[in-house]
């Protein structure tokens, strides 16, 4: 069973070893309820899925959690979630072992899904690969010898939360000038939202009628493919700040493979053209020329599949 | 046997397996004369070290060469080096392994400082830990479950490199805005010397017989010793990038453990101390929290060390 908790739903998925999904249920996640009622969401979620897959709990051999947040992986714990309110270290791993009967893993969610597209997507028979989502945050994971690297306490891979400039606007996290605040879908609105304000010319406002506050990263997206010149400045000036982001990774894990996954990968060669032109300007020529750069094949599956891999190779691990 | 070229010198020692330097030899560089020169005086160091320590080429069991460049281990490779004149892809592996029968292996140096402080220095026991040599120049090396991460190519870990201010200065690399850019020994001197054509009231001249050019990041370490506030002020503002360096670091690889080496090393709490503080100030608090920042123990001795680990290591998997 994989099940995702994302800001603002759940996904539960019964998934067989080989990443094939059997059947899947959604749920609101409701995330201003706190834990409990989340908790409560992501069980129903689970036993849904579990009854449209015709099976039952004893059945399962593992249950792998994805978690929007700072995940524990050694002691089950989500340490802080910035999209899910109330949550600062939740047992989550234990209360839902507990409930159901079935060992149960937890991990991030970029982590989750850059282990799902290593096993079951983009990256399959790529050993060193680091993943990126792009969407309303920025995440990541890192693929090093065919395995997730979790580092000392299972938190490695906030890519999103490289500084790229030292001045730069703040970011959710606290600091200033990461990568998740100038390449996010968030920044993305942000801007449009900025220059709309400053009265530049764009068809931007007629694509949300008018209400400003509805303009997202997908509305430019929209824009910009009708050609508007304000809308394909600012996802250049993203993936530009992006390939500055994917410049340092090169550099630092010197992949064979950068996997773009998360809402505005589907942006295509519009965010990935741009950003690969930085990445052969910034980095070193040898990794730079040694690393590809693709979008993500699992979409809004990879962390159930990524949280089911997880699982399975933690239960492998415990009980050999 | 380990060899560590650098853009002033050459070290070469024989070192047992244990870490123990048995004889040492150390030569000019002269990296203006090409690589022939330069590697005709390194074939004279490991004489000159093996007629030290009474041994001859036939009694190694390998030798490990650490380049301040682009090394490639796969093809044994000197691709580029920005601190030695002319050299473009160097078979140097394979000229060195001819001259003296022996196996031979290659690495960068900061990487081989990175394992030879895993294997017998400040990073004995720890496997999950990011080595960052501050000098002239920025590098470094990561150590992933006690193995040291090469990457596709083998160049992975060029810390020195990250981007993290968009619009900083040129870098060496071409680059703008590295790390290296703004917190190395040479940003510090650099600093310094601009501060002191402006006019600011400072020790500094006086330190070096009025010959500006003489300065250096020692220089401005001796002001900072006795109290010059320009000095201190220079130190605290490198200090500060570096933590934004590592802050980098911490969000991505959320090592147990962060060695600094080089030159600026030897600052100590003046440099490191600020750099901790950023690094609680701007990376996630489960990693900053878990992370221990401490200065390198093997100085000069960790690239031939390194180099001399690497070696071994890459014989037992080649010849198991």
């Amino acid at each position: 069973m994989g099940v995702d908790i994302g800001g603002t739903k759940i996904l539960a998925a019964v998934v067989t070893p080989q990443g094939e999904i059997l059947a899947r249920e959604k749920r609101a996640t409701v995330a201003e309820e706190g834990p409990e009622a989340v908790i409560s969401r992501l069980i129903g979620a689970i036993e849904a899925a579990l009854s449209l897959a015709g099976t039952e709990p004893a059945r399962l051999a593992a249950i792998g959690i994805a978690v929007a947040g700072m995940a524990l992986p050694g002691e089950g714990v989500v340490a802080f979630s910035p999209n899910l309110r109330g949550w600062r270290d939740v047992p989550l791993r234990d209360i839902v072992a507990r409930q159901l009967g079935v060992s149960t893993f937890l991990i991030n969610d970029a982590s989750a899904a850059a282990l799902g597209e290593h096993c079951y997507g983009a990256g399959r028979g790529v050993n060193n690969l680091v993943y990126v989502t792009v969407g309303t945050g920025i995440g990541g994971g890192v693929i090093i010898d065919g395995k997730l690297y979790c580092g000392a306490c299972g938190v490695a891979g906030e890519v999103g939360h490289m500084t790229i400039d030292v001045d730069g606007p703040r970011c959710n996290c606290g600091n200033f000038g990461c990568l998740e605040a100038l390449a996010s879908g968030t920044a993305v609105a942000r801007e449009a939202k900025r220059h709309v304000a400053e009265g530049a010319e764009t068809c931007l406002p007629q694509l949300v009628g008018g209400e400003l506050e509805m303009i997202t990263a997908e509305t430019v997206f929209q824009a910009a493919q009708k050609g508007d010149p304000l809308a394909l400045e600012i996802i250049a000036q993203a993936a530009s700040y992006l390939g500055i982001g994917l410049a340092n990774l090169v550099n630092l894990f010197n992949p064979e493979l950068i996997i773009v996954g998360g809402g505005l990968a589907h942006m295509g060669n519009m965010l990935l053209s741009p950003a690969l032109r930085v990445i052969r300007e910034r980095a070193f020529e040898v990794p730079a020329q040694a690393v590809r750069l693709v979008t993500a094949q699992l979409g809004g599956s990879s962390g159930v599949l990524g949280a089911v891999a997880f699982a399975l190779q933690q239960e492998a691990e415990v009980r050999p």
